[in-house]
């Protein structure tokens, strides 16, 4: 289970530091031989993101407090977002805004430059009934 | 880039065939060591499961028809959720019914039997303007 990136990303953003995401561009260059792969992806508005945060650490605490924040009590990090998990793999829907080539610009991407990007899938939208999240979760 | 199992799948489903997996309740082992990582997670009726198919190929063809129909055009991997990818992630939101210490009883997975997992994340509904994908993904 050893995984080959496919791509990395390409970002004016060098750090990781909590931040909104919100409308930031970046871009995802597939390695080349990959091209072809792309094709078709195009027709969707949104596409999943899969990457390696290689800035996080594997060793971290089994209960953290959710978005760095005290008054939230501690939370299994299975429950949360914490980018220090087992596997360091991030998973993020974001906008695609355009394919050149082998070269993916996307909206709202959560990962800094020179990223590992481990795969791509298409965002199919599914109706979910009942979903319920806990209090301290942000609306968005 | 190693994965490390936090858990494994246990289904009544011990083959992989196309199939609809609605209504499928299977249950995920996590590691006890990792038990306390879960806690929180009750909270959530929806989570985001990451797992690695193992009985996928990974030299598989850069085009594919998508759902191995063959009137839909020759489409790039990337674009659809062929099992058959560079790195065998899978990634599916499932409902989650119970958790028991280390087990989790989901409805909804699409892995089998003895399934890696990689990683479990809670499912946080977005709001996405816009979304569009081609005509050819199936309505949900």
């Amino acid at each position: 289970m050893d995984l080959k990136p496919i791509g990395f990303v390409r970002s004016e953003i060098k750090e990781s530091v909590r931040r909104d995401w919100t409308g930031v561009v970046s871009e995802i260059v597939i390695d080349a031989k990959l091209t072809e792969a792309l094709d078709g992806l195009e027709g969707f508005s949104h596409i999943i993101v899969l990457f390696w945060m290689h800035q996080a650490s594997r060793g971290a605490s089994l209960k953290i407090h959710p978005m760095g924040k005290k008054e939230i009590p501690l939370t299994g990090l299975f429950a949360t977002r914490t980018p220090n998990r087992p596997n360091l793999l991030g998973e993020t829907t974001a906008r695609l805004l355009r394919r050149q080539g082998n070269v993916l610009t996307v909206e709202g991407l959560d990962a800094i430059d020179g990223t590992p990007v481990i795969d791509i899938k298409p965002y199919i939208p599914e109706t979910l009934a009942g979903v319920r999240v806990p209090e301290w979760v942000p609306k968005h």
